[in-house]
């Protein structure tokens, strides 16, 4: 492992959180909360210097490989993730630090699953922090790091295909520095059209920006003890196409953006999550009409089952129904939207429509193998044929998705709940989503687990984010050997 | 397909099923149950001649492929458990065809989960054939056609392959005759070994061959409508003895046999499967000595734990205690035992530990390859390199299980039950287990499903028992094209 690479790393993480505390400070001192911005001061007077020590040195180049990349990101999110929550802790609006923690990690992995039944005590400066770490967990903090930061060499390659989620790094366009700052172009276009809209439906401008990192991030942070309930049927219409949105694969805007539409709207995976998407709205829309909302009509059912599920397939969260409440099946057809996620490339989470895609061809062709033993039929992927190592990474991470679930599950079972709350909590949180079933339902919040569980909770939003790897890798013991 | 070799593998299943009804129907004949054995009879002989019709025309040599085998195991346990089903049916003890076929397709499969609640009202006869069809399902129907018949060329590897539980067959002994009549031979000197220590043990005889068959199958059905509370602690410690020794891979006896002591305890599926187990003892009679039987003491705590362990991981199903009100923690175990299964090569389900050994190897592999990039480390099992294709199709497996288990989960939930029910209804039902948890546990039968979840749980039985693929063929289109 080579450490002051590590370090170097650090340091540019402390230094962009460092800037990203700047306006909710401001936002803080405006509104007079003075037990909170003062934190916010101290804490970048103490980061941003300490992050400016540590990338003093430039490194020397080489001996920056696959481990390296995945260990700086394991850490700088956990860093990122620590750090963030001092301003939570410090202002003693949240005194526990491990709820602090558990509600940053939760904001910067665009989770959105929270300890808080009031939130609207944290105050505007603390909710405007919380929803802006969506904001940027949700294209990635390295990611903006690689776009801003003049580099050579492969090791950028290393940090986006660590951080990025989805089978492989979509090869947007050649280079990597481009590639972040194209991203983070889109990302923010859309963010800013998101925001007018939302303003223009009627919101308070607050609200607009907070829901609106919220929706960009696929987080699902709030700003009101009330949820969604309090937006008009227009900004939650709103709402439901940009959560739709942001669960498609940024290629498709680069390719839009470039007026290849014809390309765009071939893409393989965009047409699955269509796909996926009209068949579950469909489905959901007259059952819940059939037994939960016979009175209110088949308007107000397609309107909160396409809300619901836009929420839960782009693993944002938002809730405007308690669709615990619905009948068993549509309920069981969200919690599988949970585990299928957003498009690759998107700010979703979840296992990925592409990754499903892989695995559902290699399926099919173990049939058709068995049928024509002698047929070689490569697996293709948007018209590509996949390689033989996308497709072993696509079992695997199955796998070690499957251990971690189930290692979580038994952990937090300890704590004596039920199995649907025990499942749905680490399904909302390992996916990203937020809120889950039972005890920890759309309506209700995580404070009932036991700090060790929360903690593993933590470990699971992580790992969900970052795709497993880095993460995993962290506890590997072999990672911090000095040789090779 | 070449279907003149289906219907010729069809007419021997018959014939194995015709001499199987002789001595229920004998027994029946025996007690007088005048409604019963005029049913026996008449099926024997209508389906002893068909089946005499079917097996007359010996087939040509050749056209028997991997897709023929496969059929002929999926369409034979069709036709095993449709037949097997009408003695019930036809004696109006069960009024209900599906019910039947839902029963007779847990006794094959060696499930266990039932629909009756007064299991005594079908009286012995129709009971015998009940726990009769778990100890031939047990080793196989097809295990023991290939036992008698003298057959020669590759077909035998092909039904051998279809049929056995595993990851891949264990070579035995070079010829599938000589590999049959093996197998069968060690599974009936345990069985009667095992009877004939229950009845000394002080069971009557009648529970003790029936229990023993549904030992040695793994399978769970009993004979009394109160379960095993009924027998003695000392047949209860010879059950949990024999439920564990029949979740062994029979490769362990086969090299005991031939006095290869070391090579035995040598066996990593083995060891594995042990340790697991050991472990499991452990916490769980700890746990429920702590919070559920902390007046009965820890040696009771010992015995149930024990019992139960064996009889989930072992997916024999059995059960002494009511463990779906076990703490959550030891709950959950119980639910993941039941995944875990037993070992391949044994009449167990579930995934088998030699394929989950394998899959953590290849998660292991993967972090590896992140650390040491260049490194070229091969899988092993039981001390040999596994092949790259059977790596491919253990991962294959878990990704089409994960979808047939999905599939009818969403299919029975449709019947509206809570989450917990049609979970567990699915796993116990598709890793051969029985009872479930919710309200299916084990004091509780499946009789609340609808006809069709009834119909998908028995798929989910066959599938189980039949390593999925030569179920999943029969709904496969292209399987039944006459081309190749």
């Amino acid at each position: 492992m080579n450490f002051r690479i590590i370090a170097y790393f650090m340091g540019w993480i402390l230094e962009v959180e460092a800037a990203s505390m700047v306006i909710p400070m401001i936002l803080s001192i405006a509104l007079g909360e003075s037990d909170v911005w003062p934190w916010f001061l101290l804490l970048i007077l103490i980061i941003a210097p300490l992050g400016f020590f540590l990338t003093r040195k430039r490194f020397r180049k080489g001996n920056f490989y696959v481990r390296e990349g995945y260990a700086a990101t394991g850490l700088g999110w956990l860093l990122l993730s620590a750090v963030g929550a001092l301003p939570f802790f410090l202002s003693r609006r949240m005194p526990d630090y491990i709820d602090c923690l558990f509600e940053t990690a939760s904001g910067f992995t665009t989770t959105g699953s929270s300890v808080l039944s009031d939130i609207e005590a944290l105050g505007k400066g603390l909710l405007f922090w919380r929803s802006f770490t969506h904001w940027l967990g949700g294209m990635g903090v390295l990611v903006l790091i690689l776009a801003i930061l003049p580099m050579s060499g492969g090791y950028h390659m290393q940090l986006m295909k660590a951080e990025s989620p989805g089978p492989s790094v979509s090869k947007l366009v050649p280079r990597v520095m481009d590639t972040a700052k194209t991203l983070y172009l889109i990302y923010i276009v859309l963010t800013v059209t998101m925001i007018l809209l939302y303003w223009i439906s009627g919101m308070p401008l607050y609200d607009a920006v907070c829901i609106g990192f919220g929706t960009a991030g696929t987080g699902g942070f709030g700003v009101r003890n009330s949820g969604m309930a309090d937006y008009s049927r227009a900004s939650q219409i709103l709402i439901t196409i940009f959560m739709y949105l942001f669960g498609v694969n940024f290629n498709f805007y680069y390719l839009l953006s470039r007026r290849k539409f014809k390309d765009a709207f071939k893409m393989e995976e965009v047409r699955v999550y269509v796909g996926i998407i009209l068949v579950n709205i469909i489905i959901v829309t007259l059952v819940t009409w059939r037994f939960s909302y016979r009175d209110e009509g088949l308007l107000y059912s397609l309107h909160h089952s396409a809300f619901t599920i836009g929420s839960l397939m782009s693993t944002t969260g938002f809730a405007t129904v308690d669709f615990d409440a619905w009948p068993e099946i549509a309920r069981l057809m969200m919690i599988l939207l949970m585990f299928t996620g957003a498009c690759a490339g998107s700010t979703g989470g979840g296992l990925k429509v592409s990754r499903l895609l892989l695995l559902f061809k290699e399926a099919r062709k173990e049939l058709h193998m068995l049928i024509h033993p002698q047929s070689v039929r490569p697996i293709k992927l948007e018209g590509k044929v996949v390689e033989h190592s996308v497709m072993r990474s696509a079992s695997n991470y199955i796998i070690i998705y499957i251990m971690i679930f189930v290692a979580a599950f038994l952990i937090i079972s300890i704590d004596g709940y039920d199995f649907t709350t025990n499942f749905s909590a680490v399904a909302a949180t390992f996916n990203n989503i937020g809120p889950g079933l039972g005890k920890v339902g759309p309506t209700l919040n995580y404070s009932i687990y036991s700090p060790a569980s929360k903690l593993v909770l933590t470990f699971c939003m992580l790992a969900g984010r970052l795709e497993l790897l880095p993460m995993v890798m962290l506890l590997y013991p072999k990672t911090w050997t000095k040789h090779y």
